[in-house]
């Protein structure tokens, strides 16, 4: 994986270019990319790379064959981009993926509306800024393994995530586990890890 | 009102006692009382005085005629002392009070099972600890004023209800007021103001 | 409501496209636009729109019929962006509204002198920066519900509002309530609930 | 589950009465109880309860079958405590566990002499104060999943294990989840849910 | 001047016996003594010490010579330890002092009633916890220098004085210095400094 | 005084030109201003402005009568714009002012050098960034009443000077008030106030 | 070394034992022992314990032959618990050892007269609370190898340290390194292993 | 030494060239340089000048002679300007400097393949971001002295360093010290002192 924030177009290119050609089988992944380094993908990889703006993400190479399936939820239309980096990133490590957003605790019957697919998945990962509640109310409702993302959506004093993070630690869900501010990468890597494992063991093959 | 924090049941019972003699025709309340307070204040009054050891309040006096009815509706029972300091104080200030306790977002059909009765309030309190999410639910499904209350009720980095109130204040439920952590006497106080006006002109009587 | 912050000139004048052709007999509220999505609301709504350059606001479409009025009382000229985002979302939530600006604590003759005035209203919200200590004093002068709004302005060690909104959550007059920082738009939501239903009342119409 | 917390003895003892006498069949779990509360327990319930005075948890009842197991490793002696609420609540929800204790990254030799041991396992929880790094080097080491739980375990500048949580959420392991201050319980909450749907497909049964 | 904090009677009492055997001609102050050490001290020094139990100060020797006047004005009945500190430690250095209790903001009849006797001062020490406005509206009304204590009188999220001190710093009132929460002493001699040489130069005497 | 932070250059010429119309006898000052808000007063107001663009403060009218005298010490050149703005604020408030720059803690004969000059002052204004130790050394030498200014000066974790703000506030030295951080106005108006009222009477003239 | 906060008597005593009997030629430290631990080593050991009641430590078995001098200077007699423990630290790490007390910088003149002495050492340990200003001014007087160490001495908003602890950490004298608050054994384990190996090669030994 | 930081390429070219003058046999240090302060530097001084624009440093003048060694290890590639600003601090403080780069903890290989490299120095310095594990690691497989530099590398809730600052303060390892974050300057300062100390006498020369 390549963490694109700080670095220069150029170095994103030739990061992936030798990571490609190193494991040409194999996705590669790079997150927080600027909008100049998103277009200098796009100019270089053309057709064979993936580039999403919103989420900041460019993968190169073949999709992994997926195994189990992760359901990632968003409160707000604003906690998108670090919802779609998770996505990406649990596809790129080797799950399925499915996107259920504008879900936030403050429209209750939407969440409820949506709430048999995400009981369908073999983890769940909830993202959400503002009061953070999201995996508090989800916790309550599903069994699978719950890997919550505070964001840095918000305003006032929400001291750029810190309330939401607060709140997902203190959830008085149990089972809930919790990642950085803003932090899609980590928690759809790590529910990559569940899910394929979980995948993998029921189509009958090892657990790894 | 006294605030019985930090004074001696002496000072408590006299305090109750020259303003029971001002006032005779009024409900005096004191908030925060420690138990050796509790016990005097029961020996000093008998049936005069309505003594509630888990809100640690005292009463002393004739109820004032009530006007108007407020919801006070909390989350779990580590925050039933508040949320009763609340309602006391609520019905020592004019108004009517309905307790709604145990009504966490992690069950939601607790509290969707009690929504109607929470609809008919004139003004809401939500009383909340841990994650205080409650506001940010009930937000979403009542349009009546919704006063949120942190409690200090919590474990590990709740830092003294201090999470549950950044969660109230970041509420993605609009029109969301907050008091300070613990603070059931002065969520009492404003939501009781409200309920007994709108209660007042409901009756004909005038607005105050 | 369109919360602006953060979108393009061209999503806020289409969603505001879109919610007034859905609802054209009401008002239409978007607030915190920036600098070019208000040229691009005038450019496309003309005098239709009512666009205000300090509160950042924009209305489209017919005020609602006004029940009940809110006084809003700031401290100083630097809190009149957010006190006038309070006074047009209680326009727009349908109660009149009074703007009572520069009553600063620190010169409280003016604030004595207007004081009959923010006395009539149903409701009172108090915008400050600085110290935040315009709602303590107000709370003792006033017996109608009243919402403290902290804002950002200060400099030192003011924390982005944070001191103001300590003060307000700490404040010595019972019954204040309190909104996150600069969250005028949240104020306004509440207080227009407050003095709607009592102005519905008041003209012997139903509660809501 | 019962949260011992702030509850007398006969509370204790009463709630695991009534939990006991309504599910028989299961391991009924209390988590933070008081010296007096553990020594209630003993006395009421003999033989059949499971008290661990360094965990401060009671069990009772039978403990249910085992799927799947998870690794409890802990840097000091002194996270034994939350070590072992961790460990007992993991086998209270169905996984086998194992502690593997004392191997604080300043020893970096005895990790390492443990290291395939933790490898085996379908989870691994990390348990550590001080700096807390013990999640960032056991994240380079193992693929399975691995839930981080801080302990308030230091002195001078550590701030009730703020110093460890903060580290955690900020480790450059990716893939790793975070759970609150002491929150041993939340942690086996997690680990077991994962580690029991992977023993239980391994095992030739369903998901759950 | 001995800080009592954490000294034993016996330490309290000798240090004082030692001073006042240095400079018989001077008045030693002793503050923060706990309750055993206010009573060591009156059974060792009798009539000659000066032991105030709500100031938790003790006085022995001489009163020097008072030049110039400070008022000290506290906002509640709880702020009267750190009120009465201050004013013995401004009489122990050499100046008079006037105490002018219970003029919260909230009340503000009380303390326009007492204003002409606060402006009288050469200095004015303004003591105050919960919000902390007091300095601020006091700052608007007198001409003379302006030292702000901060108590940790408050509950809820007052911080232990933080948010009282955070409020004085941030005063819209121009000329306000502030000391340290609580700080009573350090406020006396600040004020002292400053009322003593005014009152030497009214007398016709030099500065210092 | 105008605070010119976040006002238009024309906003400051217009204010500053009311100002002095109404108050021809007198210095108005305006301090914060920008770049360009001072250039327009210098085209504005030319030889009758006096313009400071390191303190970036601008007076327009005759300097008043001076009484007594401050000394404005600070730590580095980097404190010098703040020192600036005081010593300014000083005289405009009818005192005289001396500034002792350069004489920061970690060089100590370059204080002690500085000694005398500093002790004929009638009151002292210390400013400092960094460790803000500045106070805490003068402190133990001029009896003269000391009041500190932090300042936003440092890197790393200095947190915009509430490294410097704690350190004043906590000094060992007795009698040290303190403003908000980079507040160099504040103070000079408190030291103004004390050497003023000490230098009127020295003069043989009322105290104010 | 053993860190006896919260260990029972009996464990500090025995884990003594067996150290002392593993290592019969070495000096054993216990820090942080409580009353009662430091009374069981008393009886336990007799005259080959060193039991130093201030400091908390213990220490059995012969000193090391000690290469090296390290100089410890505190500001306070409050600081004297953590000096001693961080000297008998040096001591049993092998260096020799010298306590210069009671030279805050409020003092100034009792820190110049020790200056000589403290020069001579080859490494400085500097412990301080209340602003924790004693590094800065001694970085500026000695050449030596300076570790700072902030003691939780102090009131008011010094937050048990963190006040001393920041300033330390923006010290303007280069150089100097900081460890927690309260850390003397931290502090005395770096100066001793600067101080040992430079008096090895002094006294013509090898550097370890 | 000249802190660029905040100063205009002139200052900057202007300073090191009257320092240069009056040392012109020593190494003169600029640091935190901005870009055009770098490239003012290469004009002005061409050859003479080494700019190192990762670092941020202009040395200007010859190398003193170096005694003794420093090993800088860092983390990971982001940490490079710090670890290059330190090394360049320790070359122009008279030690010899190594860079060990790329060696985080959650690829522990790398770490340990460098091993005996770091073992050698006579002091080391760890300069980490994120979580800043590095010196606990370090800590335990190292004798000498050990600098840890915090750095503000990180994303998410990291605040700056704060997070790495912090776990550094509770490092598990003994004898850590820490410097504040980003300081890599001082940090070098620190390390040469004891490095240098340690070379001339390990050379057969004095200690300073």
């Amino acid at each position: 994986m390549i963490f694109g924030q700080g670095k220069q177009p150029a170095q994103v290119v030739s990061i992936l270019q030798r990571l490609t050609a190193e494991h040409p089988d194999r996705a590669v992944l790079a997150t927080r990319c600027a909008d100049d380094a998103l277009r200098a993908c796009t100019e270089e990889f053309g057709g064979r790379a993936q580039v999403d703006p919103l989420a900041r993400t460019v993968v190169v190479g073949p999709w992994p064959t997926a195994f189990g399936r992760v359901a990632v939820v968003c409160a707000g239309t604003s906690d998108l981009p670090v919802a779609r980096e998770c996505a990406t990133t649990v596809r790129a490590h080797g799950a399925e993926t499915e996107l259920v957003a504008d879900v936030g605790v403050a429209g209750l019957h939407r969440l409820l509306a949506r709430l048999e697919q995400i009981r369908a998945a073999d983890a769940v990962v909830a993202v959400a800024g503002m009061e953070g509640a999201l995996p508090s109310v989800l916790g309550g409702l599903v069994a699978a393994p719950l890997v919550a993302v505070p964001t840095s959506v918000g305003y006032g004093l929400s001291m750029d995530g810190t309330a939401a993070l607060l709140a997902m630690l203190n959830s008085c869900a149990p089972g809930v586990t919790v990642v950085n501010v803003d932090n899609g990468y980590g928690a759809g890597v790590a529910a990559a890890r569940i899910a394929r494992t979980i995948g993998r063991l029921r189509a009958g093959e090892g657990a790894r």
